[in-house]
């Protein structure tokens, strides 16, 4: 297909959009506690040390390091608890030689303690029956003391945290562009951080066009079809991070085109047209995008199969695209140039992708002259996972619900042989 | 460690949980436009074939395919253009020997064509150039007729999709327990399903237990830490598919504790409690939920690094987990019995994992008797990929920050050298 050769590759359209795309990343304030898959705008850094007080890691006795050096089982070293360390309070008491403390995971070690031994490491002796028979007084009223026999020797620090071993204060917890996963709720909160700026999600407006277009609730007459590409887009839209505003379908009319167009372009972040792939409607697309603003159009067309008739524009600083009305070539073009821009306008990183390594089932013709997409479903066969291409034309929507992901077969290659390991791209 | 060769395997433990756990999965009816990543509760199937006519897929004209066998470049059949199919209406008027019909993509293939070709194989020539100088006759009012060559011959449907091509009347669509794709809203949005019936979500009780915790807006005293596990599992039960309902901070009473696990067993789905890992607070859990109903614990303890202290439970058939209060131990014990469980509630398969192979940066060492998991975060180097361990203890939340996946050494392994090869499962 010699038309293709003058067509841009989609590396070339998609430095062409960037030429002329500068994101504007809008930023608001969230809870943290809402923050789930929120992208950070600002750096975060801890306003403080965590832990603030030295923490017991296990179930034990704090105790003066000192005091349990060269114990064993043969020769235990000999302690009195003298008092129980609240929790959540404050530890008045410091403990003076040959004392010990009793103290919970996540407890405070008291001051003249610097290790704790384990409860599994100790046993405990009764009253008084070490320091030459006197009675041991405690240091806590309603604290009954007792005396251990220690088994191990504590090292200085076993079995604590020490202050701002978990993170030091002023350290940088979480960079600008994070998203933020379940963990770094719960590390943002731990050392207070409540509210955090983060991008805010950009709106995408959909409009889908055709005149045998008509709303799914709607029964089709005959000729007509119901919007799938309105629906599709606004799931991948909410799955790379933005939220989808659908318009009303426009008829194959240029000023009404018009005023939904420019409707979506006044309310939205970013506009996606689907058009009917037809020549025709492309026109009416074109024309609807070059009114909006400068630039407008930068790339007609882009080698890439299915998906040829992309229109990638900006106006006045804002993304346009133009998507083909078939729903295969729809999602793809979609997936390589409006999720992308989607993640820039989030200040975010790529849309993490699952893939899986598989044996393809059979070949993959070549496809000259383009970037060829083709979509698999998968299957375990005999322990291995097999790559199986759902071959149909891309106006079937069903070749996309029967399929799980895609391989890409590189512009200009051979195609790819049956038995080959492939990649798949799993679909989000 | 000795103790543990006694606990449950990670296995056996889910083996036993199993046994008592019977998911009772609640269905309610949901929007399709407002499905993604809902998860179907009956299978769907199509009403009624798709397309419901014949589609053109390309720009061109409709014609009789035996019209233009034999046609070259060279030697071009001459076909006359007597009408232009509407878009999404209805085509009365039907094709005769020797006529053809403009046709746009996605345009219904008049009656008397079998046969799109391309509007790029074919030239206009004028009116009145053929058959004998006489006018051709317009079948519709205003359309001006006029000839075209064609330079290929169409075959028998080509470049138009049947009717049921897309899909049967009566086909599968998507078994129940699939999770909707942004694709599969489309596809059932297509044959007109905008309703569907789902699993209700699950919802997940959280409560946290210790005296020690404060909630994160306030700011801690001597020996207090802010509650950090309700919202970093709120944001794995969010990601699992539930709907997570946090409970205020329970003290260490036991009849205070007794209240709110009540509560939350009254109000949700599945109850979760992160109790400190000291011994004193994992009684008070243990009673908490045998008085909720029979059978109760059934596994109290497991050989899983981090997460020993794991309590799994069913009261009355609802599943009741204890966690440990450690952050890094809480996430990957609620990862590894609370997800399935969550998924088993709502009919769906297990959650869909991110891997990557990566090289480990150094040793990990055996840990004998349990499974071990080890937090890893990854880095590019020459292009390669390693996986670095973040070791840390436990109980710090950063280390959950700083790491991006775990690395699981299998029970009684001898550890895995630095320089292998590892899976690493990304984190969520």
């Amino acid at each position: 297909m010699p038309e293709f050769l003058k067509l841009r590759t989609a590396e070339e359209a998609w430095e062409v959009f960037l030429e002329a795309f500068k994101p504007n990343v809008q930023v608001e304030r969230c809870l943290v506690a809402d923050g789930l898959d929120r992208v950070l705008a600002r750096d975060a850094t801890a306003p403080h040390e965590l832990p603030t007080f030295v923490r017991s890691t296990v179930d034990g006795y704090a105790v003066r390091a000192a005091d349990t050096h060269g114990a064993t089982q043969g020769l235990p070293a000999y302690l009195d608890v003298v008092f129980e360390v609240p929790m959540g309070a404050l530890v008045g008491l410091a403990l003076g030689p040959g004392q010990a403390a009793l103290v919970h995971t996540g407890g405070m070690v008291p001051n003249g303690a610097n290790g704790v031994v384990m409860l599994e490491h100790t046993a405990r002796t009764g009253r008084a029956l070490f320091g030459g028979g006197s009675d041991v007084a405690s240091l806590q009223p309603d604290f009954e003391p007792f005396g251990i026999e220690v088994y191990r020797p504590a090292a200085e620090g076993e079995n604590c945290i020490q202050p701002g071993e978990d993170v030091q204060a002023g350290a940088l917890l979480l960079p600008a562009g994070h998203s933020l996963r379940p963990q770094d709720l719960g590390g943002l909160l731990a050392v207070g951080i409540t509210e955090v700026e983060v991008a805010r999600p950009p709106r995408v407006g959909i409009v889908s066009q055709g005149d045998e277009v008509v709303p799914p609730e709607q029964e089709p007459g005959p000729g007509q079809v119901r919007d799938i590409n309105s629906y599709t887009l606004a799931g991948l839209v909410r799955r790379a991070g933005g939220v989808p505003i659908n318009y009303p379908i426009a008829p194959d009319r240029q000023e009404i085109l018009d005023e939904l167009v420019q409707r979506a372009y006044r309310e939205a972040d970013i506009v996606v047209i689907t058009a009917g792939s037809s020549v025709s409607y492309r026109d009416l697309t074109v024309h609807a995008i070059d009114k909006l603003g400068a630039p407008g159009v930068l790339v007609h067309g882009v080698a890439i199969r299915p998906g040829k008739p992309t229109i990638l524009a900006v106006c006045n600083g804002k993304p346009v695209f133009g998507l083909p009305g078939n729903p295969v070539s729809c999602i793809n073009i979609f997936q390589r140039f409006v999720t992308p821009t989607i993640r820039m306008l989030l200040s975010a990183g790529p849309l993490p992708t699952r893939t899986v390594q598989a044996r393809l089932e059979r070949n993959i013709p070549a496809a000259s002259g383009r970037a060829d997409h083709v979509r698999v479903r998968l299957e375990q066969r005999a322990g291995e996972t097999w790559a199986i291409p759902v071959f149909g034309k891309s106006n079937l929507i069903f070749v996309l619900v029967r399929s799980e992901g895609v391989v890409e077969v590189p512009l200009n290659s051979n195609g790819i042989p049956a038995d080959t390991v492939v990649t798949v791209t799993l679909d989000a």
